[in-house]
C-alpha cells in the first residue's frame, strides 16, 4: 500500500520578498518523513486571497493532506482561515470554543480579549481544532487542510499535536554513502545500479569541499534489506572507483 | 508601472524528504527584491517528469519569468533540461556550444568528457547559455524560463550571471520598526495606518525575545517619501503604545 501524499502551502510576503528565511517547510518534511507521510510539494504564496484559495483547492484535490503555515495571527493581514473557509464554502465566525480558550488564556494574563485578538478565534464551521501549546490561539484542520502558525516555534509544536492523529504509513529510510569522487565519474554505473533496485530511488548531490568534487549518493526506500544489499554494492563500487 | 513578475520552482527529492535545507530560494528572492523583480511564488516540486512539466507550463504561462534551481547535473535523475524542453514542445540535444565549454573544462583537468558529463551539454534548441563560472556546465534560458544548478555556490554564481541582462523594476524598498509588544496590542490601530498608505504594505511579524513577545511591523513600498511618513507615524504611535 502507498503512503499518503501532502502537499504544504507556506503564506506569507516575508519569504517571498527575502526578509525572512522559511524554516518550517525544513521541519515538516522531516516530521513527514518518519511518520510515513510523502511530501510531494510545496507553494510558497503572497498574503493574498485569490493566491490562498486557488493554492488551497488545487492542492486538496490533489494530495491526501495539506498543511499550511502563516496568517492565522491578529493583524489585518493574516487573513488565511477566512480563505480556507472559502476554498471550501464554509461558513466561518468566532467560535465559542476557541474564544473560551482564548479568554481563559488571556484571563490569566491579565490581558484584555479584544476585537483583534479575537480574530484568532475566527474558526470555520466543522473544523476540529489543533491544541497551541505555546500561544493558545489554535490552528484548525478543516476536511483534509491542516491550517498552523508561521512562527516557527509554535508551528513546531502544533505539528506535535497534529501528526499523531494521522495515520501514517511505512517510514521512508535512507541510507547515504559518501563519495570523495565528482558526479560525473560515477554517473552511469550509480544509472545501472538503480535499475537493478527499481523500488528504491537514487539521489545524488554533489559538493565541494577545500576545492575537491565529492558526491554524496543518498539510496531511500521502505524495505530495509533491499536497501543494505543495495548500500553494500554501492560501498563496492565506490571503493572500485577511487582505488 | 508595475514590476516584472517571477515564480521560482525547486526541484528536489532531497528537499522535500527533509534531507536537504534549501538555500536557493532564500536567495534569489533578496536578489530578485534588489532587482525590482517581484517574486510571487515558489513551488519545490520532485525530481518527476510529470510534475516539473506541469509546474513549468503553469508557472510560465502565469508569470512573466520562471527561475529553476536543481537537475541539471550528469546523473540519472538529473532530468530537469528535458522536462523543461518538453514543457515547450521543444527539441533537446547535445549542443556544440556547450559541448566545447566542457571539453576544455575537462581537457584542462585531463579528465574524460564521458557520456554522463556529456548529459550536460543537453540543451533544447533555441536556449541561451546562462555562464557558470565555477563548474563550467551551464545553465540555459528557453522562452522565459530560467534553468540553473541546484549547488548552492553554483546557482548564486548563475544569477549573478543572469540577472544584470534581465530588466527590473523599481526595487521594493522596506522599514521596519521594532516594538516590543504583542500583536493584539498593535493590531488595530495597524490596520487603520495600513488603510491610510494605501500604496504601501504593512506586515507585522511576531516574535518571542526572553519570553517577553515582541512584533517586527515592515513596511514595504517603492516610494520613498511615502515609506518615511508612514515610519514616522508608525514609530509614533509604537512609542504611545509602550509608555
Amino acid at each position: 500500500m502507498n503512503n499518503p501524499t501532502a502537499a504544504m502551502l507556506v503564506i506569507g510576503d516575508e519569504i517571498l520578498s527575502g526578509r525572512t528565511r522559511d524554516a518550517n517547510m525544513h521541519y515538516l518534511a522531516g516530521e513527514l518523513t518518519k511518520h510515513g507521510i510523502d511530501l510531494k510539494e510545496v507553494r510558497v504564496i503572497s498574503d493574498d486571497a485569490t493566491a490562498i484559495i486557488a493554492s488551497t483547492r488545487a492542492l486538496a484535490s490533489h494530495y491526501d493532506h495539506v498543511f499550511t503555515s502563516g496568517g492565522i495571527g491578529p493583524t489585518h493581514d493574516d487573513i488565511t482561515a477566512d480563505c480556507i473557509a472559502a476554498a471550501f464554502d464554509t461558513p466561518i465566525s468566532i467560535r465559542d470554543d476557541a474564544r473560551a480558550l482564548l479568554q481563559a488564556h488571556y484571563d490569566r494574563a491579565n490581558v484584555e480579549l479584544n476585537d483583534a485578538r479575537l480574530r484568532m478565534a475566527r474558526i470555520p464551521d466543522g473544523a476540529s481544532l489543533i491544541d497551541n501549546p505555546i500561544s493558545t490561539a489554535p490552528g484548525f484542520t478543516l476536511c483534509n487542510v491542516h491550517v498552523m502558525a508561521g512562527v516557527p516555534a509554535i508551528f513546531q509544536a502544533m505539528v506535535a499535536s497534529l501528526l499523531p492523529q494521522l495515520t501514517g504509513g511505512a517510514p521512508l529510510l535512507s541510507q547515504t554513502v559518501r563519495a570523495m569522487i565528482g558526479e560525473g565519474v560515477i554517473a552511469e554505473p550509480l544509472g545501472q545500479l538503480a535499475a537493478a533496485f527499481p523500488n528504491l530511488s537514487f539521489g545524488s548531490y554533489p559538493f565541494q569541499q577545500d576545492g575537491v568534487f565529492g558526491t554524496n549518493i543518498v539510496i531511500r526506500g521502505v524495505d530495509a534489506s533491499h536497501l543494505d544489499a543495495a548500500a553494500k554494492d554501492l560501498s563496492t563500487l565506490v571503493k572500485d572507483l577511487t582505488t
